[in-house]
């Protein structure tokens, strides 16, 4: 049987989701998790994503293939139980078992949260502190250039080998309450960095360090990548995934 | 010349406000600070209180006195670049000599927050995970029962020796947003647990452990602090100080 579960986390003490030896990853403690509740057979679990080292998620999601018979609710709580406390699964639900949580990702919902105002150390692992004004007006104007379907190449980490650097981006926003900007990113799906690099660009449009239209310019040239920066990771969460 | 601070932590990594043989507290590390700033002449800082190990604060407030001259921009600059990431100094100023942090302060104010909905992986440290529904009206009712003058002894650490017990609170209130609790409590001063027994007491009326006139019932007779139980600590936060 194919499970589909709906999990969070608080990146923080992560080298980030993915599996790598000797160091902490959500992946492993879900598949240490998982493969007990199988009986113990090595039991492989798929995300529809990685997030990177200190990057938070709230309804994240993956499937995985159990031999066991149990009910959605024991599943749970016997995740639960195994699980360490930065991860909580909060749905489980049977699919078909040609589901895949990465293949048929339709839509994902990234936000960012940045404090403009004093250095907050009660969430410094959770709201990047910039801690100086930015210009939010050229900023707002400046997101909307990511809507549409374009290469964003120029935004991606330049590790990723991908065949193809096209994503289309449907909503955007960035929206002020008191001293925090929260940004947030609705599109078919995201690479490597991309929302870390649009983010921290949109940063430096903010300071006056470039133009609004830079977003514009970026998109249709690569070679203007120089011009990208990378934004911290402790403010991004990966918010919602529909299929 | 004297210096009043206000500052704010993150309780987690700490084993509380108070200085301790070979453990991490705050005291200890504003004292390293100001300490060297004032020309590494041991310097002691007198907090407005203590705060239990992994208790939060937002404009807790200090006094030191520094025999170096320095501007209070200066001040609040070197204090911040040299205490750890999860403390903050977010204001600076002159005080009389005669000024006293701890003895006085006219008023004091805390806050609980408590989370009834799904566990929260990336709130743990900072909002009590009590994952339960709660009769709220009856906890409204309950917590107005500690306002006024009253014996507090019941609800304060058998540990504590004082010699007067009585204090007044002012004001209390307890809002729902969403699934989270929020308890606010104002008074001219409180003891060691007294809000986290406070809230834990509340807990109990708040899942019909208790009917809400126990309040009343221990506050007029100490000899029912059996009934009392104490909140955990990482949902606590002192809120401000007054002088």
């Amino acid at each position: 049987m194919r499970y589909l579960i709906k999990f969070s986390y608080d990146g923080t003490n992560f080298y980030g989701f993915q599996k790598q030896t000797s160091k902490r990853s959500i992946q492993e403690e879900l598949e240490k998790a998982v493969t007990y509740i199988n009986n113990k057979r090595k039991t492989k679990v798929t995300s529809s994503g990685r997030t990177d080292k200190k990057v938070h998620a709230l309804n994240q999601t993956a499937h995985f293939d159990l031999e066991t018979n149990i009910t959605l609710d024991k599943l749970k709580k016997a995740l639960n139980s195994l699980l360490p406390d930065d991860i909580n699964v909060s749905k489980v639900k049977k699919v078909k078992n040609n589901f895949h949580a990465r293949y048929m990702v339709k839509e994902k919902t990234y936000k960012y949260y940045l404090n403009m105002g004093e250095y907050d150390p009660i969430l410094r692992q959770y709201i990047y502190q910039y801690n100086h004004k930015l210009n939010i007006d050229k900023m707002k104007k400046a997101i909307n250039y990511f809507v549409g379907t374009h290469n964003f190449k120029a935004f991606v980490s330049e590790e990723a080998q991908l065949d193809n650097y096209t994503r289309t981006i449907t909503k955007v926003s960035l929206k002020k309450k008191k001293e925090i900007l929260e940004f947030t990113f609705t599109g078919n799906g995201f690479m490597k960095y991309q929302v870390r690099n649009m983010v921290g660009t949109l940063i430096k449009i903010g300071k006056d360090k470039l133009e609004a239209t830079a977003i514009k310019e970026i998109l249709e040239d690569v070679s203007k990548r120089n011009l990208v920066s990378t934004a911290k990771p402790e403010g991004l969460y990966l918010i919602d995934v529909k299929y």
